[in-house]
């Protein structure tokens, strides 16, 4: 029996999605908490690894077991052996052929910027505090460009460990929503710090530090020193994966 | 000199805006930051008073000072002199006749419920969950009584201390916002508890525990045991104070 799971996570105390040696991942504590709840050591697989710090909205994940579970007592099963900051929001069934990675049509990541001088309480630990001032058709004129296939080195981090890197990027926007500047993005995948590559780069478009027509180079060149800083992670939700 | 402040504050770790005698209230907090701002002891004054646990995105203030102060520097001064969990967004010189709660016309909270069956963790501190599914059709069918001027002592707490219990409410609203279900209360004034004990009520309308007619009946029949609840302070937020 394949099962997929929708989950939300605050992402404040986890060294990312995946194992890592030292402190705890989404990852441990999830396999812990289904592992427990099936009483057998199960494996999870998600649609993509977020890193430290990164939050998630609508991350999936599917796990195979050898019953079929009664759903609503699995939901709230694993609400109650995960801690406050991780939450499945569904369960359901799906096909053996189901792979919450592989599967995988689109991800659709959203960075909040906090664009004002004074800071919030309510962002502190959800959205990037930027003092200055930013010039918000500047920054939609400069991302436009992204839509499409591109090679995106120029935003891939290092250490990223991607066979290649090219991506289509099916959607980009910048909408201010309420107090916050929110930039979000669908593309069939992410490179490492693709999204947050990108929006430190957008970000000195908005300070003026930066033309749209260099950010549009950016994409040729293929130089990761030629963009701009990484921005910080607490801003980042994946929102949304589609199958 | 006069001065407004518009604050937001992250309710959770104080006893509510006013002096107690026991743990620290947002006014302690920002008389001491405003006190050694100035270099003398001073007074602030609020538009209204919030219970232990309720937030605000914007609460208003205003205290006096014997010299005109630098607006920007005050704003950084006073952000850099109180903890994380209160920010002042904007500071202004106004007419000495100013008083921040004399001087309001209106105030408006919003009261927002998580309602489905898995918690968040985005929204433990900021919202109501509510498991079980609300109609919200029949909420709102109830809720529309409430605008106009009512004698609201079926939503008043026992230790109020208004001196009377009539109220005038511009608007109410209740809309689904993202994963949110967000009610919204504009009045002259609110009695002690007001907002949370129509929400209670409210929520019995939504779950089918009590009619429309029966919600509305509560304004004539001015009993504070016939309504529903009070609920609980991590769902409200003080939005705004017209002047």
């Amino acid at each position: 029996m394949n099962i997929k799971l929708t989950i939300e996570y605050d992402g404040t105390n986890y060294r990312g999605w995946q194992m890592q040696p030292n402190g705890p991942t989404i990852q441990s504590v999830l396999e812990q908490a289904v592992s427990t709840f099936l009483g057998a050591p199960t494996r999870v697989t998600a649609s993509g690894r977020t890193d430290a710090g990164v939050h998630a909205r609508g991350q999936v994940v599917n796990f195979f077991c050898d019953r079929e579970p009664h759903l609503h007592r699995l939901l709230r099963g694993l609400n109650a052996l995960t801690p406050e900051d991780i939450s499945i929001k569904g369960v359901e069934i799906v096909p053996d052929s189901f792979d919450a990675r592989r599967s995988g049509r689109s991800r659709t990541y959203e960075y909040r910027i906090l664009n004002r001088p004074a800071p919030s309480p309510f962002y502190l630990k959800y959205a990037w505090h930027v003092h200055d001032p930013l010039d918000v058709w500047r920054m939609r004129k400069a991302i436009f460009c992204l839509e499409g296939e591109h090679d995106f080195s120029s935003f891939r981090a290092a250490n990223c460990d991607a066979p290649h890197p090219v991506r289509t990027v099916y959607r980009v926007s910048l909408d201010p929503i309420g107090d916050l500047l929110v930039f979000a993005i669908e593309a069939t995948a992410f490179l490492r710090h693709m999204a947050r590559n990108i929006v430190g780069t957008m970000v000195e478009v908005g300070r003026q530090q930066r033309t749209a027509k260099s950010f549009a180079e950016l994409l040729e060149v293929r130089d990761r020193t030629k963009a701009g800083p990484t921005a910080p992670p607490h801003g980042l939700f994946l929102m949304e994966v589609k199958y």
